[in-house]
């Protein structure tokens, strides 16, 4: 994408506009605003000119944060409605907040009573939710007509419509209460005798996503079935959309991206070419976040600046102790993380769990105590600080253990994201007790 | 699921078969996996005893590591052989390294030449590649003939094979030399007049997957492109076999979990319930490594011995200096290493992005450089080691917005993911040069 980039930015800079509409001709919406985000702030709008008003919708979807709202600002409002117009409610409702409040009049004020119906069903529900997610359904069936008759109908709605919606790998069977009965996987249509009724060539459909089931939540239910499509349906059964699998794709690279990112204390979707100082502000919160852990554990250290005055090999190992602390500490607390988002732990498990990361962390901690007590013994020829550095490091590695095992699920509890916040607690906790039983125990001892 | 898992285990102890069955009667095979892996070993095993056979095979599709190694071998042969008859030959392919020679042995033997044919395809490719996951396209058509012909044929190819492939949401169109014309979907078929020609009906598909493109790129271009299925080519464009979207989500997760575990030095589909000495020895590896870094850290300190000795209050404030550069280099790594995960940067734009890392590194160096002055002169009462402190905070934050940069591109160089390793090296960086800059500089000037 980059090599593009860089062939894509010379010839904007040599103003060669017939080459930048040809090399962008064949790339897909994501593609293109992939190489939108790989250009720097000052190439971006011309290369935004020369995209068609056809694909300016699809692009924007794919587009996030300052670059979208740049972008939206710099295209004139009849262009907005003219390429908005082909894309489907539920993505015109995830991007609407982001658009002037003419261009959205003007589009509903242009949509036929269908559409603004499902435009206004989709934005009764929050966008990470199956509500948000799901587009209303054109292509319910009822059970009691035969598939020879379904597709005498399908025939005559694309004629009507002059296609048939994107990604339709089945229709929804309901009764004459539009309650859902059952999927009819267009492979059963096609392969199925014409006579058979629509009722008698249903897949059972196990899968009841509501509408505000959790958008994380209906990514889950499409991975455990292998699902291309889920019905959304009420607290009666009665079919208000589907879900299809294309959106929980994108549900799922976001959750990725948001874990990914989330770690370092960026947010979703950073632009790496946003203007600096805009940058430099998101990212001074977590510095400053973290220099308040940084200075709990100096307040830890000062408390020791007497025994440090008289034995400084402790200021030379007291690093090691932390980190190791931390490192265990973050083994326990990643694979907790990911057990609580896959729901694999919770109360029937959680004291066997720990159990075992204190039985983990002592043989870990008891073993390479043993190896970092050679290594300071060695280097500083002294018995006793080898023993402490040892029963130190136990210590915190346990401590590790534990932090890593309840943090989670303490911040679970408190409706805080762990894969989040997680990081910055333990290392809190694990380099303040690191620092405590190390520098407190050779005091307790040397000094 | 936990609760589920509670709830099961209870059962199991009360040895109440009858309440196991009906409680994962209606789970899917990949909700089963996961309650397997809830429990705890000694669990497992009698839970497995109540799995139908018809279901195991696909169970075992959703397990890893030892828990698949320990099910398969208490698993009798004519069981796995019976339970294994189902699954797609992708996906036999990924499990057959972990099956008794004999079982597959069995297997093959019971293939009709076509299964046989197409097992034998797969199995040339690497597992982590589009030949891996492909599956053989049992449905291709003919571009000439009528989509009336094509209905027929597909209504007697269920007949004689009982029901089409699963995620069946379109065909692939060919010539009489097998080469890949177009894709017609199932939604043309069910909607297009019955006298058009499969050719006519056919929607253009620029996507070209070659059976070595990597399973990374294939997850790629179906996100990018919202498919549902695509076509795996040779290089004259023959047609080779199918990938569908629900492979391409199991390479998804299994990616955003690499990407997630990678960093705490945790492989991939961690077993939270495997023996301990297992675990422990997995994760002591972790720890040695990172012993090794912390070490390097602590042998910097060292070489200022006679400083700290002298002045206490550096050993207080060090960890701040190494923490804020590790917390700067994390940041920039995590956006550069998705960049590149994204292919977004590259020689056409590396330097513009360091030398705006670094802008940005200068800003928040001195805004964070002078608060931290600020807090050392009021609790040291010591000018000079509030301006040597906040220089080294900038030294080192600088220094982590190049580690931050130049370690993820340097890795992806040598063919190390810079996702699992950069975190190290970062820190090993950050941590050697932040405590060199603290102390040299108080060395210099302080003593």
């Amino acid at each position: 994408m980059h090599e593009l980039a860089g062939i894509i930015k010379q010839a904007i800079e040599q103003e060669a506009n017939g080459d930048v509409t040809s090399l962008i001709e064949n790339l897909s919406p994501a593609e293109l605003a992939r190489v939108l985000e790989a250009l720097q702030s000052p190439l971006r709008l011309p290369l935004w000119a020369q995209v068609p008003t056809a694909q300016k919708g699809e692009v924007l979807l794919e587009l996030h944060g300052d670059l979208l709202t740049t972008l939206i600002e710099n295209t004139s409002e009849d262009e907005l409605v003219d390429s908005l117009s082909a894309i489907q409610m539920d993505e015109l409702a995830d991007l609407d907040e982001y658009l002037p409040i003419s261009v959205v009049n003007a589009m509903v004020a242009a949509m036929d009573v269908q559409r603004r119906q499902r435009y206004a069903a989709v934005k009764l529900y929050p966008d990470d939710t199956a509500g948000g997610l799901m587009d209303i359904d054109a292509t319910a069936v009822r059970a009691d007509v035969s598939l020879k008759a379904v597709l005498r109908y399908l025939r005559k709605l694309r004629q009507k419509e002059g296609e048939l919606p994107e990604h339709l790998d089945s229709l929804m069977a309901v009764d004459r209460n539009n309650k859902f009965l059952g999927m009819l996987p267009l492979s059963n249509l096609v392969s199925y005798d014409l006579q058979t009724t629509v009722g008698e060539a249903l897949v059972d459909c196990v899968t009841s996503i509501k509408p505000l089931t959790s958008a994380k939540e209906v990514a889950r239910v499409f991975e455990d079935q292998d699902l291309l499509s889920a019905p959304v349906l009420d607290d009666n059964g009665v079919l208000l959309g589907r879900i299809t699998v294309d959106d929980v794709i994108d549900v799922m690279r976001d959750q990725a991206e948001r874990n990914f990112l989330g770690r370092a204390g960026l947010e979703k979707h950073p632009d790496m070419f946003a203007p600096v100082l805009n940058s430099s502000l998101k990212r001074a919160v977590w510095l400053g976040i973290n220099l308040i852990t940084a200075f709990a554990a100096a307040w830890v250290i000062g408390l020791f600046e007497a025994s440090i005055e008289k034995v400084v090999a402790l200021a030379i190992l007291m690093p090691v102790v932390a980190s190791m602390g931390g490192v265990t500490g973050s083994q326990t607390l990643t694979l907790v993380t990911r057990g609580i988002a896959l729901e694999q732990i919770g109360s029937s498990n959680v004291w066997r769990l720990l159990s075992q990361e204190l039985v983990i962390g002592s043989i870990n901690g008891l073993f390479w105590g043993a190896v970092v007590a050679g290594i300071a013994i060695v280097w500083f020829g002294d018995w006793t600080l080898g023993l402490i550095f040892a029963m130190a490091l136990v210590v915190v590695i346990l401590t590790g253990a534990v932090s890593g095992t309840l943090i989670p699920l303490g911040l679970k509890h408190l409706g805080i994201d762990p894969a989040l916040a997680g990081g910055v607690v333990l290392t809190t906790a694990t380099d303040m007790v690191g620092f405590f039983a190390f520098l407190g125990l050779a005091t307790l001892v040397l000094i």
